[in-house]
């Protein structure tokens, strides 16, 4: 059994109560409160001032205050003075994510959840009302949280857990394509953020090397999950999600899990932005996502091999047949295939379970 | 403009009718009063018998003897004999396409619609309800029937028009090969029922060879659609839909369609009985979906081949991207990708339209 800190459990009070505010207000007086504190930055805005602004009476002002400080948001009032933003709350909140995004397509539209089942369920949900590309789910905390091949993925609260929902005009075939640059967009935002460096375990975990002898070679830092809707010669749409263990403790882990997993927090040794950390990943995802549909992935399909920790190595593929076949990994196909070199002979591994041997 | 038939229209009057007393009645008793005239086959059975092997009134067995000659069976009634099943509707009414089936996963649950927008929209409606492996979506008529690439898939009363729910579990890279052996069947029912040889375009047009010439050399008889759900290494589920030209009549095609499609009631001169059409092809899909689920696709294949119009054939393959590429087909892989040689280097093409030159 694993025991909530206290931490959690303020946090688990603190977010049902700001989930149903959230979904109440509706958002938009109170943004504009924040955008004109934000950028009076430092200094002191008076609540006539605002009132004036905004068009609306000092009591609703007052109003949207509270709310904000709800959410998180620390804002210091002073009786004569008014108020000042003293401190932004590390919530994955839609106003904080797209306050300078600087994206065309991604995040321009997110759906926020304090909890959920799922980021990909609730995104299924969404896309029968006929959203827009780039809408983002994402969730504080995922109490379903999906793996591959329906295993279940730990989402405590501090990860980055969020859906994008994506409708490239390319091949099915080429998706796997997808699959592997996504991680390498998490790779690279990861070494960006924090300087640690981050490899790839085909097809598309990303993953620590572990100093420590006697423990698990590598551990692992984000799960990306591909959902697609096609045809033979079309993809209708996608859901690319990612699992990132961000500002999590090893103890919010399952005992089970903790020498498998590790979070950027345990690497740190302190928190980091999440906002700042999702925003940057956003960017670079659009950069990337705009050159795969070009078909220009040429490039940074050699920067996934170089990052990846299974090229050039002795490896044991466990096939979804459960067939086992070992082998030197040496190649990595155009079509996201790992080229498997076993007793002479190249086989194609589009799907399996990969164990590095020695 | 094409002019509404006086059986289309009276079809049309017929079917909006029928089509509202099917979605109200329970089915079951109705049924089960069919399954005793069926059982008796030229001889009457009294309403008195009927009521009794029932346990209900005789007047709601003269009620469920109406209800069945809405639907289009006809049933005799004689005084003091009772009542003797004349003739059965060539209607693809689940009761009869369920009459002796013998499938073990396909048809098990059937959704009937005298008309709907499409039978994919209908089955992704379902879907979200759970429904089992093998269940059908069957229209009379579609309105917005759906070919490859969103264009539109001529759809009125006569064809066989139906969608399959499957789950295979396998890679979704071997959905191609699904989709080539899905023409398959239809080309062996086509054959099997009514003599008439059905050729395969790749990758799954059905297609008849004309004789006349300057008459476009191959007219199209079937269409079929895959929509899949899938993650990167398990399909989900898929939507398989087969859009079949069985008693249409000439005129009941747009003209502008006239000269690229044909049904079998144009080639045989005479109408077919669609149940016993459908109940067939639902038997060799089955067989074949079982064969394809194992991996034993070998010989289908090879058959496939053989009935291709296309192999050893001079081609032009537009390309998704619009790029023109002139050369001969020379193989079908296992992935179900059509191998094109051109200018010396071989090419697989996994998506594109093809058209056969000289």
């Amino acid at each position: 059994m694993t025991r909530l800190t206290v931490w959690q459990a303020s946090r688990i009070l603190y977010f049902a109560e700001v989930y149903i505010k959230i979904e109440k207000r509706g958002n938009i007086l109170s943004n504009r409160v924040l955008s004109i504190l934000r950028k009076n930055k430092d200094e002191f805005c008076s609540g006539e001032e605002l009132a004036k602004q905004l068009k609306i009476s000092r009591t609703a002002v007052w109003k949207h205050i509270r709310a904000l400080r709800k959410e998180g948001y620390s804002i210091s009032s002073h009786k004569k003075r008014g108020y000042v933003l003293e401190a932004i709350p590390d919530l994955l909140l839609p106003e904080e994510i797209q306050y300078n995004l600087r994206t065309e397509i991604l995040g321009k539209k997110i759906y926020y959840f304090s909890q959920t089942d799922s980021t990909i369920d609730q995104m299924k949900k969404l896309i029968e009302k006929q959203i827009p590309e780039g809408t983002l789910v994402v969730a504080e905390r995922q109490l379903l949280g999906r793996g591959r091949l329906q295993r279940k993925w730990e989402s405590p609260f501090g990860g980055v857990w969020f859906s994008v929902f994506l409708k490239p005009n390319v091949l099915p075939a080429l998706i796997p394509q997808l699959n592997l640059i996504s991680a390498l967009v998490v790779a690279r935002t990861i070494k960006s953020r924090t300087g640690i460096e981050a490899c790839l375990k085909w097809p598309n975990d990303v993953v620590i090397k572990c100093q420590k002898k006697g423990d698990y070679p590598f551990k692992k830092i984000c799960g990306i999950l591909i959902e697609m809707n096609a045809e033979m010669d079309k993809i209708n749409h996608l859901i690319l999600s990612f699992g990132i263990n961000v500002n999590i403790t090893g103890e919010q882990f399952p005992v089970s899990l903790r020498d498998k997993v590790v979070s950027l927090h345990e690497l740190l040794g302190r928190e980091i932005s999440r906002v700042n950390f999702l925003k940057e990943l956003l960017r670079n995802l659009e950069e990337v996502y705009l050159k795969f549909k070009e078909g220009n992935t040429t490039f940074l399909l050699k920067e996934y091999k170089k990052n990846s920790i299974v090229l050039g190595k002795k490896i044991k593929v466990i096939f979804p047949d459960k067939q086992v076949v070992t082998g030197k990994a040496v190649d990595i196909d155009k079509e996201g295939a790992l080229i498997l070199k076993s007793g002479g002979k190249k086989e194609r591994v589009v799907a399996g379970e990969i164990n590095l041997l020695n």
